[in-house]
């Protein structure tokens, strides 16, 4: 575990700097906070003018303090943060959790790159500044102005916002929901979510990392760090409206959107993400609480059709379509119910269900290896005693000596079912008000699989290239002093990467075009080449299905007429001579250099689908051959691709592989690759292949 | 209002037949819970056998009770009930509480039917059978087994589960959501879910009209009740999943589905809809308590970005999207917070915000008539105290002194911000402890007004038909045994309807063909007309772009030749000679006769649009020309129809009206067309028209 950050969220040791004692100041709050969760460790109060503040000997500098410190909690003002540091460098502190704000987030960022480098330049990490602080039951540990230690519990929760943390840790009581620690984590100057998330996943107390995420920077090591973690994350991204979002400059770009990058990033990264504040406290008590689950097979037991109906709605909604149990399954719970029940899944034990038959049909249940996971229902009815249902589900869990697969409760109820299922909770079964909710968490396990395969089905092989004909082709377009590439040069790049591109050869007089066109083989495409002229087809400038050798004659003269009539100066470099590729399947790659991810591609279906349907995919490049084929699977177009009214299914695999490709050319080229698109990739029936008809590179911007 | 639903709704005085002095028995829990409530009527337990129960005296029958009866509520064994039917008739008892189950729950619908008929035969309405009970809170009636009445509120509960209204029941209590009656509606033999929205719009007790649905028979009576209620409804349909659900048999059946068509209906009854169990409970408090929202201009006020954010997010989801407030209420604002904070939408006051900004900042939000509706966030800090905060906006509400502008408000935190919420639902301001839910209650709020607006936009003109051409073709097939139309009789019935067919005639002979080739005008499309080819294209029976007399003949003899081939039996009626219509943008009309709705009506693009993408929408019949439009509008390929890629927009107004005379037809001939759909319908340019160029009628089986 990284020493530093060790000791900011563990400290041995603290100092207070800026310790006060005047109730009502941060520096009276944090150290009083200390002192009355009962710290396991050290407390140094420091303050120039005071000698005593809550009966503990206040040191008037950093330097003063006889022993090692761990951490510094800072909470002067900004202005005296960077001579602060210094005396704690000079102390040998480890770590520095900078409550104190006036950052960047004020617009100061020069005094806050100041702070961090001075902080490494003494081997001293920041959690911070401009936090609440930092929590952890398992120390005792309240470095924070939060007014008290969260309700205890496995998870570990990293928030962007600090109100936020305050009122979780208010509300992890009213909830239920228990966290081991709670990191305001402010502007992130130095310590990361990433860095976080890598400490959290070593934390023996920790069991779940739960995230709340407005935005970060350091895209790629938050998805390195979400790959190697070995327990669930779950994330809430705010921020995913369009209000007050800046428009996006290209087509791809538009059609991207924070959201839906992050959401494939989560993807990538093996992160679980949730849909609001309610369902983070809730997939986090099933993530924190219960293992994975394993297979597709969902149980649901009830003792109320109503409940049943609803859990089976959301059992559909959220991923897990229930299944009728096999004939011997159903045999035996049918034991447990009167004639009018049903022992289908849900299996209805009806309302005179109580203690006896809940406790043998759940062990019955939990312990059936069809059975991937659980679901128990119960609806509070006046003849039967929640708690006693409750105590029956117990039982049954603990008598079942199963530890690897996962049960979630749902009693709908009063006072009493709250009681019970509070009881469920503490003992390890996460409970909740609705059926829907149970089944949604229980989503969030069968989730949490399916991602930790994605994560691991091995690293993306790197194709061979050749990269260095990419480049000098690049290289050349910038010598012009060009910021895109022209059709010919990018399908250079492209081809360089391994992509099936059409031939495209660049004729300058008519003579080179009939030998082209001869060589490449007839029928062929014509297209003016100019960096003046865009728009090829409104300039006159594009021929297709030209036939022969005096087809291509006339139409080169009639290209080259109407491009000089459209734009009489333009720098014409010639004519393209292209192969013409037979009709296929219509689709669309594109990338972006995502400000926090880099090079991201897109994928979707041509035409309408892209322009009308927006029905496009994204992900962070470069992709694994089972990312690609997912891709390919995600969109709502995916039926066309596998081939509709009586069509042959088009070639996936050859697609898949373009995919892998075209994402490693824009990930191996993304210091040069603003952004690209290849539209349209026409796709062939399986084993015919793909080609890739237009290319289009451009550049990123140098200083 | 209803006299007989009022006597077992809100009944003066009650006989409990069946009555127990056993507890446990049913018969015992009803009456205990009557007197335990302190019910404000008359309770007379019957028991032939017992003489005093719980203190009261107890009568052997019905007829010797001394007084009038309003209700009677029944706990006694199915077979012994229509007996007590008889009896109650007799004595003139208004209506009947069937608590008793056995009827066509378990398979006896004669004995429900019987009872059903025996009642109405004395003038009585039946709740029922199969049933928890009813509860009344503003007449302390617990006519139930349920253990006691609600939370006091103004919403009133319909729920198909008896189960769930008991967990409901408990639930209110801890959840905070009052509610005023509570009914339990069972088999619904006789009084359904489409009575109780009647009788409860006319409730006094009652602001807010909530239901939980499984399914119900009477559609369009539902529909009419929803439409003429002054109230809001908002209802929770269950069921939805595939799970179980029996295959359907056609193309439109099955992309209908129970639930497209539910949510189609409730939308056409002006029903708001719940999500799940928590939505409804968190609708029903915010539909119950404040007015709709009319203008679509909603602030959100807060005291913590991350909250803020949470909430803009979902406005966008829940179809409110954010926008900045004009610049004189942004400078108003910005005097009641620091330098820091953000006087956009959402308002951020920042964590310094106490009882007096919030008050303030409230109170000028709340009466700025830009704003049309109010969400107040706060996040719990150390600093503020939210049971201070709750009485800043409650007073800032009661001084504006409006009552017309909704207002809903979280508090995310603690103890101290469930208290603090508390006393705001109290006082009738909807408070929930996530951002987004308080959001979502607002576009409750929203939909409400768009919603009457829909219902409120006048009813469908009836167009001129001809329906005696219509039902002569019908009758025709019929009379030939035949359960489908041809393409020339559907199109045949189609225009009888004003619907814009292609000319198609039917010819006999070669010369025939010809003559009506030119009569219509070539090119022509000539197609095999037989009841025994269904596909005419495989049987090589159709040929389209035919262009002269020529053409005709040979394609005649082809076409007549091909049949054969195809099938050597074959009745051939001749050959279609079809107008060829210029290619236009391809969509599709179908509908369906719902079981519960009738006929239903299906529209869509046509293509993979339908085919891959099931992008389809549906509305029962007969359809407005507001709720046409709307249909056009809400398929995910509207673009299309809007005119994409350059292309002029295609005429929407006359395809809109082509839905409500297909609407029309297929209501109006309810009785005969089992299913229909038009196939390609083709639509044109703007000012250009639609055509329907192939047309089919499946008729309903008769007895």
């Amino acid at each position: 575990m990284n020493e530093q950050i060790n000791a900011v969220l563990r400290p041995k040791s603290i100092a207070v700097v800026g310790a006060s004692a005047t109730p009502g100041k941060i520096g009276y709050t944090v150290l009083e906070n200390l002192v009355k969760e009962g710290y396991n460790g050290v407390i140094y109060p420091i303050n120039p003018t005071a000698t005593e503040i809550l009966g503990m000997k206040v040191y008037k500098s950093i330097s003063d303090v006889p022993g090692p410190i761990d951490a510094a909690c800072i909470t002067i003002p900004a202005k005296f943060v960077s001579a602060a540091v210094d005396e704690c460098g000079k102390k040998g502190v480890k770590g520095l959790i900078i409550i104190t704000s006036g950052f960047s987030e004020v617009g100061d960022r020069a005094l806050e790159d100041e702070i961090v480098a001075k902080a490494h330049s003494y081997n001293m990490r920041i959690l911070g500044p401009n936090i609440v602080g930092t929590l952890s039951n398992s120390d005792k540990l309240n470095a924070s102005f939060a007014p008290f230690l969260p309700l205890e519990g496995k998870a570990s929760l990293v928030t962007q916002s600090g109100a936020l943390l305050i009122a979780i840790d208010a509300a992890s009581f009213t909830r239920r929901v228990g966290f081991d620690k709670l990191v305001s984590i402010g502007n992130a100057a130095d310590i990361s979510i990433s860095d976080l998330v890598t400490w959290l996943d070593e934390d023996a107390s920790t069991s779940c990392i739960s995230l709340y995420i407005e935005g970060f920077k350091d895209g790629r090591a938050f998805i390195e760090a979400g790959k190697a973690a070995s327990k669930p994350i779950i994330a809430l991204k705010s921020g995913v409206s369009a209000h007050g979002a800046a428009a996006a400059a290209s087509h791809t770009g538009s059609l991207a959107g924070a959201a839906k990058v992050y959401s494939a990033a989560f993807q990538q990264a093996g992160v679980i993400q949730a849909s609001d504040l309610n369902n983070l406290f809730d997939r986090t008590l099933a993530l924190s609480l219960q293992p994975p689950m394993r297979g597709d097979n969902l149980l649901v037991l009830t003792n109320g059709g109503g409940v049943g109906v609803l859990a089976t709605d959301a059992a559909e909604r959220y991923g897990l379509p229930l299944k009728f149990a096999p004939a011997d399954v159903q045999a035996e719970l049918k034991k447990h119910m009167p004639e009018f029940g049903s022992a289908k899944n849900p299996v209805d034990m009806t309302g005179m269900a109580g203690l006896e038959w809940y406790h043998e049909t759940t062990k019955f249940a939990y312990s059936h290896p069809w059975v991937d996971g659980l679901v128990v229902l119960y609806c509070e009815t006046a003849m039967t005693n929640p708690m006693e249902i409750a105590q029956g589900i117990l039982t049954a869990v603990e008598e079942s000596g199963i530890k690897d697969k996962p049960i979630t409760v749902s009693f709908v109820g009063g006072e009493r079912s709250d009681k019970a299922m509070r009881m469920l909770v503490e003992k390890g079964i996460p409970a909740y008000p609705a059926p829907d909710i149970a089944v949604n968490a229980m989503g969030a396990l069968r989730e949490y699989t399916h991602l930790r395969e994605m994560v691991t089905e091995g690293a993306v092989a790197a194709p061979k290239v050749d990269s260095k004909t990419a480049r000098e082709v690049i290289a050349k377009a910038r010598m012009e002093g060009r910021g895109a590439l022209t059709e010919i040069e990018s399908k250079q790049v492209f081809a360089a990467y391994g992509l099936p591109v059409t031939t495209t050869q660049l004729a300058r007089t008519e003579d080179e075009a009939v030998a082209l066109a001869k060589k490449i083989g007839f029928p062929i495409v014509m297209k003016i080449v100019s960096p003046d002229i865009l728009h090829k087809s409104d300039a006159g400038g594009v021929k297709v299905n030209v036939k022969d050798e005096q087809a291509v004659r006339d139409n080169f003269r009639t290209i080259m007429a109407n491009a000089r009539a459209y734009k009489a100066d333009a720098d014409i470099h010639g004519i393209a001579i292209q192969e013409m590729a037979p009709w296929g399947t219509e689709v669309i790659l594109g990338s972006v250099n995502d400000p926090t991810f880099g090079p991201t591609m897109m994928f979707g279906l041509g035409g309408i689908f892209v322009e009308v349907l927006k029905d496009v995919t994204f992900r962070v490049a470069p992709v694994s051959a089972g990312q690609a084929a997912r891709m390919l699977g995600e969109i709502r177009g995916a039926p066309i691709l596998a081939g509709v009214r009586g069509e042959a299914p088009r070639d996936r695999k050859a697609l898949s592989e373009v995919l892998c490709l075209y994402s490693n050319m824009i990930f191996d080229l993304a210091d040069e690759i603003a952004e690209s698109d290849a539209n349209p990739v026409l796709v062939y029936e399986e084993g015919k292949g793909v080609k890739v008809v237009d290319a289009r590179v451009i550049l990123k911007k140098k200083a």
